[in-house]
């Protein structure tokens, strides 16, 4: 059954100092390995660095200017003093996963390591199959590893709210309790995905829960919300170590599309009525739930699924709160509605738990203020850096000669 | 809104007369394929005979003599006048699996190429990844084959009733109505799977009930029950169309496993408590039911999902019918319990909804009746070719060398 409780044992962090982060050049990624890593974790990043060559296919780049994942890990240790492992490869090569797991010895991995874009798994075949594949099998693989080599060790996976859809009725976080025809059980909270994308974070969902009951693993989901930001501490000590900021059509997400729309001028591009419920959070606040994850772990044989957000809004809402905050700055905000490219979404005003978080006593950034104090920063530093062909909303994506193979 | 209802303009079963078996080498796609043939369908086989090349590396074997799939579909030819279109190749090969389609022009797709082995899919980390991958790779490359050449096409899916898992309230029919803090919606039923293959059912109907309503597929989900028997009226014309009956602890099934051991004088093994009830039919009653699909497709953009399953007995029921049935034939047959190798599995009666097929005027075989005509003809046409090692419950598979690629 599951619990949402706390492995007491493990109270004291001192006992679990060892991180390995999938993903760790990514957006989340990066920013949670050094917040880790300032906190005295021995932190290793593994990344393959697909998502950059992503960008160099579609033609895109990040708002804020990124470093190679080799000199961001060189400043932070001339910085800092910290080492952070560096194993470059694909985690669906279960030679080259095994071979850096057995030689880091993780006590945790965190994997953000897939290829996380609605739309780019939507645009044709071969990019659908590419983010099922590379997403299900590079998660077996964590499994199997942690099977293999450390059955204890704690892994935290990055879900997503979006599995559970638009249904009518409460998100709960993971399980329902269903009464029916006069009996009780409590159950895995029905799926709903709108993506290929999303379809392969439910199927890693099911896979996880599998391996926990079977292989006594312990296993947290965080169905995280939409992450805004990009500025954390640890990020700010250093240009070097800057955090990319995604604004297009493809690698985008709503709030930080946003921002940028509103720095320079642009219009808010609302898809469809906007009338949907989603939840929203700082990176800021995505970094402490990650130690938070980590420092509490689920019990040896435990799924848990924490739903991982600060806020809800629906998205026209958000659009009317950034306008506020473009005017506390004194742009001038507008907003315009565009058909949603990637399917129908039903309109509903859903009340989404996350009830674990507040156990945690996550201490939270504000919305409101969080807003205005990422609005001022992209406005005043990084306008200029904004391609007005990506800013808009992806009517048509070209394809790309480039194929991506699927995993071995 | 699922609604099980047919559509009616294509009551005319005229007007479907092309379908595609994919896996039509198999145990339930040759007797299906023959069938249709039968009945004035235009048939064609795809299929990679992976399945016969897993019995070379198991060692393993059909306990009935089985002839080539070219042999079969020519002596099927040179008994009826009837032609079965062979496309040798694999589905989750898109140039092979495109070019089959588009020569064909399927306007049903029967989809039973898939691994199915869950003891096969659990035996080690190769051969997980390669039943998840196999099968999600190759339902969606016949999903985005429908839509891109025929999306009026009807997809029959197989699905399994073990998608479920064992839940503590009534197992419906794909869907539930849940009412929940004041409001109700009907959702996708809650899947808890129990192995690799099963969860790579899981993400089948996922995958599928995305693509009906996204771009408006039509799909059937046959969550079908444990089949039996080796013989249907097709088979039984000649040799050379003898059926597959796999009796070993990989591929062979619950009731065909007991038959065999029945017939032998070996006890029938029963794993764990045996009290979990599950459904099953008569393979004669399968290929019906693939009829009656066909005949009746979902409409467009309907994920339609059936439980196909005509009886449901525990485990242990089906140990005491078999020993009566053993009775009638003068065979003793006595029942031992092995722990379960797979996984444990919670020991609950659950009623299984199975209500579309009486919908649909199944005229169902009895199952005390069919398991007798089974049992005899087991008896005393091939006990002789039992395997004495194959017959018992595999404790520990042994690795082979030969390892599956995943999907390119
Ligand atoms: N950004 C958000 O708003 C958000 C919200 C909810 C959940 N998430 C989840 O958090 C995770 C990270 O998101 P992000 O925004 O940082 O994404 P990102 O694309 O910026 O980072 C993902 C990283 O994983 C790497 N990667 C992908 N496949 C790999 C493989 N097979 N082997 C090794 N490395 C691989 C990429 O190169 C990239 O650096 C994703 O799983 C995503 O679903 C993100
Ligand atoms: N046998 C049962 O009791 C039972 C019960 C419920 C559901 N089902 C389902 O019915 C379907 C068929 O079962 P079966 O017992 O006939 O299995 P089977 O193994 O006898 O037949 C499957 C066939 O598919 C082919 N195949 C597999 N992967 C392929 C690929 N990538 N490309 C082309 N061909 C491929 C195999 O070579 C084989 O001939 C399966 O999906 C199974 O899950 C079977």
């Amino acid at each position: 059954q599951p619990t949402n409780g706390f492995d007491q044992s493990y109270r004291d962090s001192s006992k679990r100092k060892r991180v390995m982060v999938i993903g760790g050049d990514g957006y989340c990624g990066w920013a949670t390995a050094l917040h880790l890593s300032k906190k005295n974790y021995e932190v290793a990043i593994v990344d393959n660095l697909i998502r950059r060559t992503f960008d160099l296919q579609l033609g895109l780049d990040s708002l804020t200017p990124i470093a190679s994942i080799h000199d961001r890990v060189s400043r932070w240790k001339s910085l800092t003093g910290k080492n952070i492992e560096l194993y470059i490869g694909d985690i669906c090569d279960f030679e080259f996963f095994s071979a850096a797991f057995k030689s880091f010895e993780p006590d945790t991995v965190v994997h953000f390591g897939e290829q996380r874009s609605a739309p780019y798994s939507m645009m044709d075949r071969p990019r659908a199959l590419f983010t099922q594949s590379n997403n299900v099998i590079g998660t077996l693989n964590v499994l199997f590893a942690i099977k293999e080599f450390n059955e204890d060790c704690h892994m935290v996976k990055l879900g997503t709210m979006g599995e559970y859809g638009t249904p009518n009725i409460d998100i709960e976080e993971g399980y329902i309790t269903i009464t029916h025809n006069g009996r009780t059980d409590t159950l895995p909270y029905p799926k709903q995905a709108n993506s290929f994308y999303h379809l392969s974070k439910v199927h890693d969902s099911n896979n996880i829960h599998f391996s926990c009951k079977t292989w006594g693993i312990r296993a947290t989901d965080l169905n995280q919300g939409v992450v805004y930001g990009v500025r954390t501490d640890e990020t700010d000590m250093h240009e070097e170590l800057c955090n990319r900021l995604d604004y297009d059509g493809v690698f985008g997400t709503a709030l930080n599309r946003f921002c940028v729309q509103a720095a320079v001028g642009h219009p808010l591009t609302v898809y469809g009525k906007g009338g949907q419920t989603r939840g929203y959070l700082d990176i800021r606040d995505t970094v402490q739930c990650m130690e938070l994850a980590i420092a509490n772990p689920a019990k040896p044989g435990e799924f848990r699924v924490f739903n991982q957000f600060t806020e809800q809004f629906s998205v026209r809402d958000l659009a009317t709160l950034v306008s506020k905050a473009g005017e506390k700055l004194g742009i001038d905000v507008k907003t315009i509605t565009v058909p949603n490219p990637v399917s129908k979404m039903r309109s509903t005003i859903t009340m989404l738990s996350a009830l674990s978080l507040s156990r945690l006593h996550l201490m939270a950034h504000i919305f409101i203020t969080s807003y205005l104090y990422f609005l001022d920063n992209v406005a005043c530093c990084f306008a200029e850096n904004v391609d007005w062909v990506r800013i808009c909303p992806s009517k048509s994506l070209k394809k790309c000669k480039a194929r991506p193979k699927l995993a071995q």
